[in-house]
């Protein structure tokens, strides 16, 4: 049993992770902080009657691990407190993920408070970090537009079979992503029956995509990635086009992907055949759907021979496989648990 | 350890006893049958990559319990066979659940294969009948609107507080509750920013919430139910409006209810002050959402003490606590588990 | 030709109502304020390239009509200052609508600033008081939950045909209803696959209903009103529960409805067969959707023979025949114009 | 005035005409078919109390103008019959789109039963096509995803301005777009809450945008397109992805865009500054629920300096500017109508 402290429980990311500890076999969850204490389902009323109560940040000791769901600017300094202090810190903000100081500064528009951290934190995903995380005293948890577009895109970087300056990736994500600030993009009667593009160029999360794949291609590496929100709450859908450096199969294609996954317990690689207008009834490509909730990542992809490019579409969900359940997944290879201890949940059909 | 069999997994409720009891802790999954063997993925994509396969309901042996989601007719039939065989049953149907002959062929509209089967089946709703539910043969698991209408009225009713003909139920609830079966009614098109009322007097789940509030009222009772679809996926929303025999302060009323489900682990009471109007950001009224894929009841209420009336809310999921996971519930005590086995998974916020 | 000033115009009422004038035969829109002046577009992204502007509203000169769409206080000073100066007032929101004082204050909680003008305003629905309103100076709107069961309700109070003071009444509201301020029960991630009850005793519009009703029915009406918002964006669904003082077919009931809307443009009376089980495919009860940025309302209705009791549902658009449209129904009235004048064009399907 | 017929009117596309046409000013409706003749409110709600009823196909005579909203093989004998008759004919499907006869045989998998019609169908493009439009016997309106690709793409490669075999296109896609018949993909409970990919490659409208834009570009042209439903009703969004073959300024492209749609009526090009972090509230970029029941297109772009890159967003409804609305578009222009009659409502906000 390791202790675990949750800071910024009022969010949708800091919910959800305490939803989750809550079953962990072998985790206690010491104290859950938000700027407004009170009985927690006032907030999250998914956890009605538990009995936990939200606490102020000042007030808590250091556990073993701490789980940051923070904005950006706030993350850097919990994390100094409990770095010193002793714990080991999961920040699912984006204070640690960029590895270069001057595009951190630029992307995040602010002043990086304790850059060196930068230089011992891994980016948790455990898929391609899971030995650096095992050891590692700060962890830099994913974007979930990135952590889906990664995971669509590793395995054909790697075995350098796509253009790599012309990676196209269309984001869709459901609202809970945006989080429970209020906003136009998601108050309902706006999004609701729309679609709301948003920095349709240079996102975010388009850094961290090219850092993880420059990394596994070996070369530099341009992601056009433009997002928007649809309305449906839980969800993230990257729909992913690159185009081949020679002719390849979709049997060769899917064998790349089976390969580079097989051991992973959470990506779930889809065969699903071209000639879908007959099938598809039974046999649907990813539905994000039936990963919301977990940590699972689906991945399907198909060949278009005739005009020579590739699709994969990677689907998870941004408070699970892209949030607070990767976060877990980390904490589990961190503390030497099973990887899935307290993952293994399937979503909901329908 | 018991031997479970589910008939009719390819629908929503099927799917839903299979995704729970592929991690029941105490119970092994001896088989699912479809009309349509193949791998179960191809149905439910929430359970990619489980290995199980749909079998065909004459290939299968007898387990320990039979689990049917069936079309009310065909249950008949099965429950029969299996029960002759010596296993026992829980049916997610109809067939089983009214206790007058002529009003059950009345409202299903067909004539009962094996009426004397009906008289040892017990209605599977464990608040109330528990200690039959324990030695059943044959379980006559609830209908969904009327799972949340006898929670939010029984206690009421039993203490004699409210005029028992005039209790009147308007439910709402989402499309996962009309199954997998194709009909206008939720074509998308057609519920996409839409209600659907549907059989406004009469509805088949009306006897159901007689029959129990009856035994529970010990007088004759009226419920006056209204039942309509709207644009949410899982969920009951059972909105009750009862006039007082005499005046009853909300924290009288609010006793009545904690009492009678002080011993209950998946009914819980909201307390909630009537002054919501600067409140209710941190103090909703209970949300179905926040019980959606769990065996939980959330029921809040109000008194109107200008008018003279009460209001009781009453909502879970139509696959959760109003099907798939209250089967499992009654198997729990039926096999003489821990009631609360494999169903403490609370919901998903947001 | 008249000249109208929209006081209010960034709201959804105040865009609604922009956007059927702008179309209007016989008004030209003088001008339309905001607190906040530029493009319309930038708020109301369906009015893009009309050239039309935001102006302040100290800036603007009195023309024949002002349409009031602003919080509740406000409207109180706006329509003192344009009355004095000469023109005929509609205010969309609840300043003028209730007759009594203590009722008034005690419900919005706050004094009233102006109370001697609600003598003299009339309530502005068109299929009760289209005589006063043609010569009113002032025009107090009807809330949308409000129209909807007044419209359901009046024929059988006027008749005489139902226990006045047990009238239950369920409102399902789309989200537009809650207006565009940001709040916690219309952030998307909240209300998507979810029912927000609120204020399920007491709520505001229940006074206007015991009212306008009281005045129908020359006696004591007492309305049990409960309001929810659902995850759709447009739209008025009020189930509508009450007793009939003596026995009444469904036939008797229609033609007390059809006798009674006769005259009327706008209410449009669905004669819907009680079998609907086979048959409701093609016959659905009324839709909301269907009335969606209009002016219609759409009633149906059926009796429970069994339990003696009637359900009335009534149907419209909040910010239609619920707000924006009706307020320019009574406009055209006042003008002297066809009653239908810009308000003919029908809803989405689907 | 023109008389014009409506073969297929029980589906979305011809109840949408239909709907537009009950109000066009220049417009005598002869007649609707359907294959169930019936009073047209039981399909369509929107239009209770029209006293329009359904006919039989073989029971009318021939108007002036014929609009077709069948399946795609049962159009093409109609519109001969039709044709062969005297009367003008648009056909809302997919028959006469394609000029090429293999692609189209092999797209449709159905031999064509009157190629020689195709030579004389003019694709019903307005905004490419006007001046053909004008005289034609046979018009083919375009398909909803390719109408808003084939209007984002058409300026850049006209200027050729971009590599034209690298065109990426997602299209978010509606459900009224799948139209009144039943399918797993926008069943409520399976599409509620998720993203239905499907053909993912080699979908049969990108074979109608790679001929128009060849046709504009004057060289050959790759479409890499995938759609997908979301859920919303109406509404199609293509997100469209090209490299430009020189360097260009945010401005220059706007530019291009302002100056090939300057006289086109019902295209709005956005002009949205890039730095939309901060401003983006009040300045959204083209919503697709602003256009829903409209003909409007609206039209949305950005450059990626860092990665050279263009993105275009372009919305329409797949029923109205994509279907149903851009038909009449047509018939006003073959009719030599205003091209607006009939066309200049705006959508709703919200």
């Amino acid at each position: 049993m390791v202790s675990v402290g949750i800071v910024g429980g009022s969010g949708y990311m800091g919910g959800e992770v305490l939803r989750v500890l809550l079953r962990h076999p072998h985790v206690d969850i010491a104290w859950v902080t938000s700027r407004s204490p009170g009985p927690i389902e006032e907030v999250h009323p998914n956890l009605y009657d538990t009995g936990l109560h939200f606490v102020r940040l000042e007030d808590v000791k250091t556990p073993d691990f701490v789980l940051l769901a923070l904005p950006t600017g706030a993350s850097i300094e919990v994390a100094v407190r409990f770095l010193q202090a002793g714990a080991r810190v999961i920040d699912l903000g984006a204070a640690f993920r960029l590895h270069e100081r001057h595009t951190w500064e630029r992307v995040y528009g602010q002043p990086h408070a304790a850059w060196p951290l930068v230089h011992e934190a891994v980016y948790g995903m455990p898929e391609l970090h899971a030995e650096r995380i095992r050891t590692a005293r700060l962890v830099a948890n994913p974007g979930c537009f990135a952590s889906a577009a990664i995971l669509g895109l590793a395995p054909l970087l790697k075995a350098g079979l796509v253009e790599a300056q012309r990676l196209v990736v269309d984001g869709l994500s459901g609202t809970a992503g945006a989080g429970a600030e209020f906003s136009r993009a998601i108050h309902h009667p706006e999004i609701g029956g729309n679609v709301v593009l948003y920095n349709v160029v240079g996102h975010r999360h388009t850094y961290e995509m090219e850092q993880e794949l420059r990394s596994v291609a070996h070369q530099g590496v341009h992601v056009h990635f433009t997002p928007c929100y649809i309305p449906i709450v839980r969800g993230i859908v990257d729909i992913c086009r690159c185009f081949p450096t020679e002719a390849l199969s979709r049997t060769q294609l899917l064998a790349v992907f089976r390969q580079f996954y097989q051991e992973q317990p959470f990506v779930k690689v889809y065969n699903q055949p071209q000639d879908v207008d007959d099938a598809w009834h039974y046999k649907p490509y990813p539905w994000v759907s039936a990963v919301a909730g977990t940590n699972y990542c689906y991945i399907g992809m198909d060949v278009d021979d005739e005009r020579h490019s590739i699709v994969v579409m990677s689907v998870l969900d941004s408070v699970g496989k892209g949030g607070a359940h990767v976060a877990i997944e980390n904490l589990n290879i961190m503390a030497g648990f099973a990887r899935t201890a307290g993952l293994l949940d399937r979503g909901f059909h329908p």
